[in-house]
């Protein structure tokens, strides 16, 4: 059984002119992703923020539906949103795979410009296979730093099509990659 | 090559509690399915709504992107909703592609229940090889009435994985559908 541990970073990531920032949380990647997390039997799903304004945010929304109104309203809802555990840094998300694992999770960062270390969908896909923890890093904003980008085990290839365009959302592409990765045949 | 149009519908579909409504327009739903849409070589998005209120408040969002200051900030958002076409019904949308066309487009529902009519993925991207319009209709709140369904060409299959959860946000199924009907191989 794959062993797919996912994380949302937030810092360190870079603005429109390349410059390292930390991006604010959007109340949709945690309903959006959750859910396509839940869908696709993800262990767990890591909201990365160093901010702890943004921390009590993603905290509070989380509550609403796993504790609160929202959790009667719409338990599917609470089901996907009890995937989310908010982190500090990734270095903390690797630390909690561990914790879970007995292992060092191997940390692939998603990018959507091709880079010289890509591995394909379908090594990645093999490679889950084994059942060793991995844990797949999304940027916000504009992406990963470069240094960040170097510094993971691997890095997924871009997700392409015909058209040279790949300006997707962030949600858009957990969902493909995640499908990619994890979905049935088709 | 694929001839892939997509609809977003606001009308019909139902509630919670299964009554037949007119959902409200999504922000984001416009922004992901767009540039997913673009990303994936769809030839048109129609944001179908019979409100006005909510076709004046679609078009505001659009001007923005593509005439307004959105477009000097981010052109790349520009292309994306360009491909936005606001329709009153999806009869209006159908009739939209035979004037484009000069062929009426097949109609395909998405559903994320199984249904007896369905066809699977790998068939409906061969049937689009053949270059002949299609029409994807994407439901919003929970689905499309069962009248609508059973008027449509075609119904899709669920997207499904081995989770037995399957509750994705629209965005997110848009997305896993066009990467499996138009994506690269991997």
């Amino acid at each position: 059984m794959p062993n797919l541990y996912i994380a949302l970073v937030h810092h360190p990531v870079v603005n429109k002119c390349g410059e390292r920032i930390t991006a604010a949380v959007t109340n949709l990647d945690l309903h959006d992703i959750s859910r396509a997390a839940k869908t696709y039997g993800v262990r767990a799903f890591y909201v990365v923020t160093p901010l702890s304004d943004q921390k009590a945010l993603v905290q509070k929304i989380v509550d609403h539906w796993i504790k609160g109104k929202g959790a009667v309203y719409n338990p599917k809802r609470r089901d996907a949103l009890e995937l989310i555990t908010i982190m500090d840094s990734i270095d903390e998300a690797v630390d909690h795979v561990c914790k879970i694992e007995r292992y060092r999770p191997l940390t692939v960062a998603t990018c959507a410009r091709p880079g010289i270390k890509n591995i394909g969908f379908d090594q990645l896909r093999e490679m889950l296979q084994s059942g060793r923890p991995y844990l797949l890093l999304f940027g916000t904003a504009w992406g990963f730093t470069e240094e960040l980008m170097t510094g993971t085990d691997y890095l997924l290839a871009p997700i392409q099509a015909n058209t040279g365009y790949n300006h997707l959302s962030v949600r858009s592409a957990v969902s493909i990659i995640l499908d990619r990765l994890l979905g049935n045949s088709r």
